[in-house]
């Protein structure tokens, strides 16, 4: 059963900034956050946990890395979308999917069922996630950014 | 088939306080730890792995947040068994679940097998304990708390 | 469905030690890191992974700690070979493993094809490696060191 790992953080952009908020498929009011792509973590973390179960390299090798990369300025889902199409060109369909949020902000819970439509739409399988926080600790913690640990299985097609 | 990811991270008590440390679902001594539960991070990351498998939420979902929710006070042990019983009546059992410990204390070694009974007890299902640490970097490094990842699979009952 | 989780993470060498960096099954220029072993995350998150899954300890108890222990001095890859040999010994096989690497050095992107390889080779199996950054946040963000999350499966031999 092939399985991937994926994981990835941003950095909530200066208030006062233009940069919006995209996070698990969905834009947030209040805060930016800082990335070549929109920063969705979730959506990043996913596609490296698609990608290595299907042995397929990273989000880096995929979209490239920069402000001049095929990712650049690019939402989370339409690359998760790629993804799965790029897998499927490669004989693989996931699974199932799962992504743990960490951070302080946005408060994912009212929002949460709205969100694993997107993603589960996105990447045509279920894709569950959870929320949690780090107690005030490191830089969840200190609310500096947002990170994302995500698990894949994918099957054949 | 079904694949879930949690995570979870509390903080260290001040010493001198009257919080006990409960830890993958034992008790442990010469430190506490905050939270409105007993604060076990490796059941409260198994608890998100395992409905996030089943696609049923999150621990915050299940059990609130606050001093006033379901979960306040309550033991690690008793909020896993809550949520195995959560997915059989929806209609899933554990298959095989999976904690990684990130912290300096306490040292899990000489009673990870005593721990991996009382949760795999508790879910059902082979579950198993690995601990290590950051090397002295972040906030496990610096002794502030500790953290834990997991990862879970479900099948249909 | 056996799965497993691990996670590693280990400090960069001060400028000048005589650290080498090996990280992923490979060796690394310009930069060294510090652990009783060699000090490589990727193998050490794969082998508490896959004995996580196999419900047979974690590295610590497999290989003892500090500068005295079994695997004290070895390369990542040789105590994989290890572990899977053990896993052996006690009915599994690796079915299916995945790394996400952590941390601003060194660039995996050129490598990953050749690290993969050589992870797969001594694991047996299908091995994915993803790599990321954490956007100059935490400890691996500040350059302080390096960690890898790693998920496993395994199937009765």
């Amino acid at each position: 059963m092939p399985i991937g790992q994926g994981f990835d953080a941003h950095r909530f952009a200066e208030p006062g900034s233009q940069r919006q908020l995209w996070l698990a498929g969905l834009l947030w009011d209040g805060i930016g956050i800082e990335g070549d792509s929109d920063g969705d973590v979730a959506a990043h973390a996913l596609i490296d946990a698609l990608l290595s179960a299907a042995h397929l390299g990273d989000i880096g090798m995929l979209f490239g890395v920069g402000a001049r990369s095929a990712g650049a300025g690019r939402h989370g889902e339409a690359m998760l979308r790629d993804t799965v199409a790029y897998l499927r060109e490669h004989g693989f369909e996931p699974d199932s999917a799962s992504v743990a949020l960490i951070g302080n902000r946005p408060k994912i819970g009212p929002r949460r069922i709205e969100a694993e439509r997107v993603l589960s739409d996105a990447v045509g399988c279920q894709v569950s996630l959870t929320a949690t926080t780090t107690d005030g600790m490191g830089f969840t913690g200190r609310g500096e950014g947002v990170a994302a640990i995500a698990t894949a299985i994918v099957r054949p097609r």
